[in-house]
């Protein structure tokens, strides 16, 4: 191996430290920092985030990788070639955006979240424009610096920071067979269910402690391994945390068990990938988890697919009677069934089923695009997205609390992030259909509570490849074909309306 | 100014808030972190010190301080000259060791701690013996490297990362003369207890949630910023955390209450002086903390010399019965007086009385010297510790957990730390004596719980001059001389013989 590929190992090894201790603190912002440190948190945050830059721009780095691209045996070894790949690509389009542009969009994303905590409370959207505006603005900046390099539109430019390689034009295409689709099939599944009678809530209140004990049981039966990770507290569920350091989070309803564990039943798919990653390209960028559509179809393969299939209701519903005490038709497996797969129009995006999930997505990808593109302002958001909202789902949130003030997303500076969720419920459809039928045991062993065979699987399709291939690659390898929507279009049709 | 000093500035800011986040790891690492983790945390916190050694003695920092050295506005500038002067001191000291040392103490300490958690469990000194065998050793090499810099002896040298211009032979003459001093009235104050009758500790068990409450009242009382600051739960009780984010902990025994209260008591005193630096020169090293003999001199201030004095029991008292629904001859203020004074040579440090704890320090302060100047192996040191402890305490530990392995310092690398806590006794003395000279109210005010007095009195005296002063220059203009141990002598006749 040359001493120009080992240089570079060395390099993007400290960056994957840096990108660790980023992680840890960003968990504790979220979770345990006292109010007042937030803005020492947000110098810590940045000088971090600018040390990650000026290492990744140095332009040693250059010179390294042109070295390093006419090395025989790092072109011989697939890994080490696809490590090659992602630091070029990191490389470039870091060196895309200045020193100061990284630090002042960590530092203005940071106090914007704190913000967005306040105003989401208080339902006030006046109250974060200020911020959300200053956050925009550098988004932008950001958007308009990694266009040029990467040669896309700068919308394009935002979606390839979380998903390499994604264009809104087959977006676009996707969302709109999508739409098509779910207008089509929403009102036969909301008629059928209709016909059947509404499942009932089990009446609470459920102690937090015991909702705590649940998730934790359902962790370990999905695999979490609990010696390197945790599960906490946040407003807004999410995994984070470090290498052998996996931190997820949820929030607790006291009157609905089902919102905490359900979001726990997301995150620990997210968590299952980072924990199964191949140790042994730690630190390198090809041993990180593909793009975020990926990550987020282990979430849904577990929230979704998995964790609402009769077969795990069936292992799930005793095991929900014990954790409460529960007893009485309510918690009958088959209300729940019918309760955890309840199509219904909401609000609130993390609360809502996955047949009017992707409205949600498709409202958000819409308004973000169009605020990027200065076809809107931030102060004409609210009143667009009420719009959007009646237009999608049929209904229109009565404050902002309930609106566009949901999500932490766009205080956090993550414009370009919304497609990833829709686009990895599909890839998860497709994955989970390929599953089962390599390893027709699954859905027995879900009723089982045994999660071990799709765990395999997937630990050998998905979560060991990191980023060797591209998302399609990853796929085309795992499922036969590249991401389209028939998969989840069977999916829905299965479970919802035969 | 010169840009030299505003380029020296800039570069310093950036190593406080790298050392803030690695405050913020240790918190984590203490109180937080999965135990399979510990690996992984050992390179987030080995990279961190790299970057800082790597920031620190860049050699363009030379440069600069030689040219703000001929700037006259920061000559005729008090703190400005003094952060100049602290800023040499590290960049010489630093300069003197390899930047691979730093990785490997950093890399060594960490995982010595994690090994000392279990053999301090386990009460198995011989399993902590090769980590702590490693950490030995890589001390030794910088004790040797800073020695060489500084021209001082190798435990000179260690002794000066904590307490600067600290030297063996000034401490051999004042822990001479206190050992003699305290050789001669403990059999009085044994005596004097004798002839008193036992003090009796209230009946248990104490639930954990009223003792953290409790706890938390004091905090307030005693003007802790809980929006900016923690109380949290670790092995041993300590102080860290960042800027405006200053963590204390403690440990619980459902037992005895006075254990976790006297920990946050100490701890809070510790936590003032962080909360109370001055803001202007925050993330400067003349904006830090002087060494630990100050440092423990505000723990020891409010555990002994505020928090055990007769009027705070007056005060404490009710709350106390308050807190656990106290009732019977136990909860008298008389009783708790005396159980809160009690004088009882015992094994464990931190739960021993004011009159035996020098007893404590002086004996590793004999053994850390021991080991660094080779007279002594860690194989030979529990025989060591049980002879020395028969000598100056009258009593040997059972066992090592009850002895050699209590401490978590020599295993995080702190030889050379321990003699500061009896520096910091005497200098908490020498500081409460001036302080209710210079203000009279101070004791009648702790009889209601009121500390603003005191702490107003200390953020003027000590918190607010941060590192101007050398810690004599500092003693001298609060009290009017530097340190020695006259008053401390004082307080311990007074409360104990009289």
């Amino acid at each position: 191996m040359s001493s120009a590929y080992a240089r570079l190992t060395e390099r993007f090894a400290r960056l994957g430290v840096l990108g660790d201790t980023l992680g840890i603190l960003q968990w504790d912002t979220a979770t345990t920092m006292p109010p007042g440190a937030s803005d020492a948190r947000g110098e810590q945050v940045s000088v971090l985030h600018l040390m990650r830059h000026e290492l990744l721009t140095d332009r040693h780095i250059g010179d390294w990788l042109d070295a390093a691209a006419s090395d025989a045996q790092v072109a011989a070894d697939t890994w080490r070639s696809a490590n090659l790949r992602e630091m070029r690509r990191r490389h470039f389009t870091a060196l895309a955006v200045p020193d100061e542009l990284v630090m002042a969009e960590a530092k203005a994303t940071l106090a914007c979240e704190l913000v967005w905590r306040g105003a989401r409370a208080d339902s006030d959207w006046k109250a974060l424009l200020p911020s959300l505006g200053e956050v925009l603005r550098l988004v932008k900046e950001v958007a308009a610096a990694r266009a040029e390099v990467l040669g896309v539109s700068p919308y394009d430019a935002l979606l390839d920071r979380y998903e390499p390689n994604a264009r809104a034009e087959r977006i676009d295409a996707i969302f709109g067979e999508l739409a098509s689709f779910l207008g089509r099939v929403l009102p036969a599944v909301l008629e059928r269910q209709r016909e059947r009678g509404r499942p009932v809530l089990p009446p609470g209140p459920f102690a937090l402690d015991r909702q705590k004990a649940l998730g934790q049981r359902m962790m370990e039966a999905m695999g979490f391994d609990f010696t390197r990770g945790r599960l906490d507290v946040s407003h807004h569920p999410f995994c984070g945390g470090a290498s052998d350091d996996v931190r997820i989070t949820t929030r607790y309803d006291e009157a609905d068990f089902t919102s905490a564990l359900y979001g726990v039943l997301h995150e620990t798919g997210h968590a299952l990938y980072e924990q199964n990653l191949p140790a042994k390209f730690r630190y390198q960028p090809v041993g990180e988890a593909r793009g975020m559509s990926v990550h987020e179809s282990q979430s849904l393969l577990m929230e979704m697919q998995a964790c609402r299939s009769r077969e795990f209701v069936r292992f799930a519903a005793p095991v929900l009677r014990q954790a409460f005490d529960g007893e009485g038709p309510e918690w009958a497996e088959e209300n729940l069934y019918r309760l955890l797969t309840l199509v219904e129009p909401g609000f609130i995006r993390v609360e809502s089923d996955e047949v009017t999930y992707p409205a949600h997505i498709i409202l958000r990808y819409r308004l973000e695009r169009a605020l990027i593109e200065d076809r809107l302002t931030l102060a004409e958001l609210p009143g667009a997205w009420n719009d959007l909202s009646r237009d999608l789902l049929g209904l229109a949130p009565p404050n902002d609390r309930l609106g566009c003030l949901q999500d932490i997303h766009w205080p956090s500076g993550g414009f370009g992030y919304f497609p990833t969720y829709t686009l990895g419920a599909m890839t998860a459809a497709q994955l989970f259909a390929a599953a089962k039928q390599a390893r027709p045991e699954i859905p027995e062993a879900l009723g089982r509570g045994d999660f071990s065979p799709l765990v395999g699987w997937l630990k050998t399709e998905v979560h060991g490849r990191a980023s060797l291939m591209s998302s399609d690659e990853m796929l085309t390898a795992a499922t036969g074909r590249p991401l389209d929507a028939r998969a989840f279009e069977a999916h829905i049709t299965a479970r919802y309306l035969t």
